[in-house]
């Protein structure tokens, strides 16, 4: 088979053992269907600081642009938290969205049944959840111009939000395309009135809603958003809205899930390209102990085969191998309700690679 | 008693109604305890929008101005959602705030025992939640230059987001000063790892802080704290951010108490002048057939009562006064489990009226 090269960035904290877990999955997917791998490490985010003294060494950068797909571990923790802007993992996130064009990022929030009971939700307004948040990811607020002035009040500091059509379109298009092959349902979230990037917004929604006329839209105003996915989560299929917003929104959703190990994310842009990371953090406090759960590390591997290779045999695989083990009663300690019982990182990647 | 001058905003929708009813509480409190309220009325939103052609109206501004406190309803409603800007309900709402100088706006999120079950979250989890969310008013990219422009991926939108030291110093020194009165802890919520203005927010906090030795500070990222409210509501004690953060965390933090139906805030600004006003909106679905709840612009009176009269113990009274009709089954249609013994909005004003 086609040999399919792979970025693998392991990042910090518990970022280097999911990975590996997921690295296990992608030599089974070999073995089970003939697929070829190439994968090549690279540093970034606070080892990277550490190791080569900037977050997204140049090195990093060819590997990725040279790569079919990047599977991204964790990054960050609390040693780089004070460092200055140009040497905080952040800036090599944000660095890395920007450089490899990632505009679109998905993030699925789902209930996994034998989870119900982890959400801080009532089970029966959980029930059916099962929403896509489309954020866009190189534009708005985080990449303006920022800086500091001198003005009437002492100090100032000043971010800029700007959205141009182009961006907004690629991104809304995507967002109906994907809501067309799920529940057809879009909503779109701004603050129109409020703000002018979000009026830009809106007038391209609707200028683009009747090219998908099988969608139906709502727009809603970011500040109900956040109310309506306490209220009503399951009535939500694809959201999709600018940067910051997005940042907020989708992890509220994961949260509301109360299976934030368990959720995948895809960073994308043109083509098939992809950024493949897990929705949780680094977990410095937990980092190096076999207690982190790979799952949402081993579902991104799905995400990854699903989105930019085509392997949706693989992927189901995948998820079905997750679902099977779960169900079967084995937990990490993070989802475990009998702590003493729990298993270890490498045992849960090892159990989903053998029921693959 | 001196004369307390009461600027009264109906405004739109089920506006009038619930300040009818807070009206009621007023007369009651001047015979209960001699004081003398001189109440004068005012256009607002999208009524001043249909008799004066502005959401604002210089009259309106006068009354304000010359009164001791603002009662405000409730503003907006599909009429004005597609109107131009200058001639929409939340242009006025910008425009009052600006004009008054109410640059912080407290949003108080409590759980009340009898609506405990109407929130979404698992009642273990609501347990002891008693929150104040304290928000910026006057800055950030509410007021920022907007405006268009013609750029490469075409036209473009541009928000400014700006906050001087200045002005982040009084709203965080209020939010210390709150938490002094209330559990001493203090949550201020930015995004540090991205914005200037929230290194400039986070800088002025931590320079303020060994002035409250007494309060226990964090420092929580926007999108964590999104999650941190689901997942732990019932630890925070006070929440300071800017203004469109606390617009998306206020509304959240209202919502997942259950009683949004039930919540009041207050603007303030230098000095005890104040808008006070119910966190609930304009309802327009309901509006005109007595089911309003006027419990929320009930308790924004006491609200008033208690930080711009120094009433205190008729603020007592009402309050226990709501607490004593609730604990007596009492209820209005939205917050009633058996729809048909719901009582109308006049009926729980006097009701309350009576309990004082
Ligand atoms: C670390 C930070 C820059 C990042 C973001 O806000 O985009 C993170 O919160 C995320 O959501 O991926
Ligand atoms: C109507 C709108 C301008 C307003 C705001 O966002 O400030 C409202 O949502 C609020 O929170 O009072």
């Amino acid at each position: 088979a086609e040999i399919k090269k792979i970025a693998v960035i392991a990042g910090d904290g518990i970022g280097p053992e999911v990975v590996a877990e997921a690295e296990k999955i992608l030599k089974r997917a070999e073995e089970l269907y003939g697929y070829s791998f190439e994968t090549e490490h690279a540093l970034f985010g606070g080892i990277a600081i550490d190791e080569k003294g900037t977050p997204l060494p140049e090195d990093t950068l060819k590997v990725c642009k040279s790569a079919d797909a990047v599977l991204l571990g964790a990054v960050g923790g609390p040693k780089w938290d004070n460092n200055p802007k140009e040497l905080r993992p952040e800036t090599g996130l944000l660095g890395i969205r920007k450089e490899l064009g990632l505009f679109s990022n998905l993030r699925p929030a789902v209930i996994f049944d034998c989870l119900k009971d982890a959400s801080t939700l009532k089970p029966e307004v959980l029930e059916g959840t099962d929403l896509m948040v489309v954020r866009e990811l190189t534009g708005g607020i985080y990449f303006g111009e920022k800086f500091r002035r001198e003005g009437e009040g002492g100090q100032e500091a000043v971010d800029t939000c700007v959205y141009n059509v182009k961006e907004v379109e690629r991104i809304v298009r995507q967002a109906f395309e994907i809501a067309q092959k799920r529940r057809k349902k879009l909503a779109s979230v701004d603050k129109a009135n409020v703000l002018e990037t979000s009026r830009l917004w809106r007038e391209v929604v609707n200028r683009i809603a009747p090219e998908y006329p099988d969608v139906e839209l709502e727009h809603v105003l970011v500040d109900n958003c956040a109310m309506q996915l306490l209220r009503r989560p399951a009535s939500f299929d694809v959201i999709v809205t600018e940067n910051m917003f997005g940042d907020i929104l989708s992890d509220e959703a994961a949260m509301l899930t109360g299976s934030i190990g368990m959720l995948a994310s895809a960073s994308l842009g043109e083509g098939s390209f992809g950024l493949y990371e897990p929705v949780h953090g680094s977990a410095p406090d937990i980092a190096g102990q076999g207690l982190a759960n790979p799952i949402a590390t081993i579902l991104s591997v799905a995400l990854m085969f699903r989105l930019t290779f085509g392997y949706d045999k693989a992927a189901d695989a995948i998820e079905k191998a997750v679902a099977e083990v779960l169900d079967a009663g084995h937990r990490t300690t993070d989802i475990a309700t009998d702590k003493s019982k729990a298993i270890s990182t490498t045992e849960m990647g090892d159990l989903i690679a053998a029921a693959m």
